[in-house]
């Protein structure tokens, strides 16, 4: 399968020689994380694509100074909604019911469900569920970037706070929640470009019950 | 790009019919699933594969009764580590150093970094934690599956309790947090067989700063 040959070839670039990812397969990758499903189809949250040098450079220094935050083409930033609000849940739905022309009874129900459920929970609980479902698209992400051959990292250590106050997420009711850097590995300045690539044993990473 | 026609041709399955999926495109299906990057590389979670038709219908009970549970050919169970320990830790470290032959200073200062940090949080914040790596692996499970024309839905209508008492998920430290089934369609009795594909607008999703 020629999927997992590209799998295996990714790997969390460390450094990157600042090379340009072209338009298109920058928009492959970013439509795959559009395509990725959510829970309830609710897509709760947003990517920040910054190329802007500056801002990188400033991003670069709420992220621990690593440099490939600076030397990436493009730095997507995965900011999930800051809580489920009735007016998000409704938008979601409404859309589904504009492009598949019409509701039923079932679909109304389920709205109400959502409604009920999601707006009563704390925001930190549904922060934390938003953000899974951002991860699902980062991983779309992931994959269509190894398909595309385009470097590319995933990245938590960075301040969220940080980002969130540089890319003024509070207005939009976001907030950062993981990174990934697309662009060209610099082989030569990476500790890890030429690494094993190190997993658990399939023993020790699943289990079958037949 | 074919992968996004891979893509567009996916989406959450609600009725399959029993055929099974052929072991080498489960292996593929695994396989991308395990090559997922994780936080630190420590894969804090395991995938349990059900194709045991006894176990699926147990299940499907703690799953709002669902029949895609029963009805695919293997149900996984994403299962995160409870919490992060020590012994967890050193483990995934051991191991890296075991494939890559050998150890260096920043090494052992990342892994006496996390030692000090992971493992005194509280152990509902290290789930949350672990549980969104296990949503990376379970987006690349996605793109695999649709990659091999195989249908999946990813599933978080469940009792995590329940499923846990009945994969005995506690004996190991588990949780389980999220599904995936695969299998094939059944279009004929799944309502979501043929309704458009509803995602957010770009300008909706995206915002670019150049």
């Amino acid at each position: 399968m020629e999927l997992l040959e590209k799998l295996k070839w990714r790997y969390a670039t460390k450094a990157m020689n600042g090379k340009k990812v072209a338009q298109e397969k920058l928009d492959n990758i970013l439509e795959a994380a559009r395509l990725a499903p959510t829970s309830s189809g609710l897509q709760p949250f947003e990517i920040i694509v910054v190329s802007n040098q500056k801002k990188k450079e400033e991003l670069k220094a709420a992220a621990n100074n690593q440099t490939v935050v600076a030397d990436c083409s493009h730095l997507l930033v995965f900011a999930a909604w800051d809580t489920y609000t009735a007016e998000r849940i409704n938008k979601a739905f409404d859309l589904t019911i504009e492009l598949r022309g019409g509701s039923n009874e079932g679909w109304d129900k389920y709205r109400k469900f959502l409604l009920e459920n999601y707006t009563k929970r704390d925001a930190k609980e549904n922060l934390n569920h938003a953000a899974k479902q951002a991860y699902i698209a980062l991983g779309f992400a992931l994959v269509a970037a190894a398909v595309e051959q385009v470097d590319a990292t995933p990245m938590e250590g960075f301040d969220p706070a940080a980002f969130d106050k540089i890319l003024e997420l509070d207005k939009k009711g976001l907030k950062s929640c993981v990174l990934l850097t697309l662009g060209y590995r610099d082989a030569e300045k990476d500790w890890l470009a030429n690494l094993v690539k190190v997993r658990k044993a399939k023993n020790d990473f699943f289990t079958f019950i037949d």
